[in-house]
């Protein structure tokens, strides 16, 4: 094989993209990172993994925020360490994304790796959504918690999710124009949509079909 | 087999959607309706085919329009009479491809056939989209237009189609959550995006591959 091929999928929180990531990655035995990626990095940098942990796929203070938050009085440097913080957070999980996609094929789930990894060839973009009744159901099971709080669950991850993405991508997380393909993983299951999505990589980067 | 299956094709101007349309219907030897539905409206509905082309995927006047448009002064019965008879052109539209749809299992490209059928259990609801390049260039060569030109056609196309399908569906066109799967065609080509959707519909509606 000439090069690596990397599949970076984006997801609704509930829409099981996170475990349908981790079943592709093992049907094509490539490694698979998600929120590990942030451990990883942590490492790497030597900076605290709490920190990591914080910057998370939060959007970084704006302007607007930081003036009118609730100190109402930050310093221009206070406002500028707090931003260039998150940035430079974002530098990092990008610097080790790409370095772990020069190393080898693999699976990457959320952290704009999409955007991150747009000037390699062999990039695979996904984005997987399901029904809102089918991740309400399926959170609720998931986390035992009542549907109401599930839901709410949902649309908090999903503001955030969108937020960082939009923020630092300049692209409309859950846009098809941000993807090559979008799935409702309702639609084959979990299994299904890994499996499908597996045999999209193997027409598109040329791999021998697995059995 | 137990019952028709259907596959619903809602797609970007210049994506290709119709042509992976047709070659999808070839792959599965189903018949296949856009266009052509419209004459076969016509023709059962007993009313006249330029009525009919007038009113394809064109909102109906809103009342807002009505009211500022040109004449300024339209009465209730002409604002009425203009409103029911797009109205009834969809009903008309509506009865035939549902009709169709009992009949045999088929292929529909637009005509808001995803919505007209939505209480038919075996649908398969698909949107192609493409880059903006992608599609002014199939544009300008299929029509022989100049890129500006091919460009202003797909922007207003585009419109046309959004507004007629939030209109009738209530939905939003060419949004992930209004189908079951959407992709780039420029991915896997026409041929390849065909194919795709063909193993998705064996998946899905349990039929046997074809070699």
């Amino acid at each position: 094989m000439k090069e690596n091929f990397i599949i970076n999928i984006g997801r609704e929180f509930g829409s099981g993209g996170r475990e349908i990531g981790q079943k592709l990655a093992l049907l094509l035995q490539i490694p698979y990172y998600d929120r590990e990626l942030i451990r990883i990095a942590s490492r790497e940098s030597g900076l605290g993994e709490e920190f990591f942990e914080k910057a998370d796929e939060k959007r970084p203070f704006s302007l607007f925020g930081a003036v009118t938050g609730p100190k109402g009085s930050l310093t221009d440097d206070l406002f500028t360490g707090y931003y260039l913080s998150d940035e430079t957070l974002f530098k990092i999980q990008s610097d080790i994304i790409r370095s772990l996609a020069e190393k080898k094929s693999s699976v990457f789930v959320g952290r704009c790796a999409d955007y991150i990894l747009k000037d390699q060839p062999g990039c695979l973009n996904v984005f997987i959504y399901a029904p809102v009744d089918a991740r309400v159901a399926r959170i609720a099971a998931i986390q035992n918690l009542p549907t109401g709080k599930a839901k709410a669950l949902i649309d908090k991850t999903d503001k955030r999710r969108a937020e960082y993405y939009n923020y630092f991508t300049g692209k409309k997380w859950g846009s098809p124009a941000s993807y090559h393909f979008c799935i409702d993983s309702s639609l084959l299951g979990v299994d299904g949509t890994a499996d499908l999505i597996r045999s999209i990589a193997e027409s598109k980067f040329g791999l021998p079909a697995k059995p």
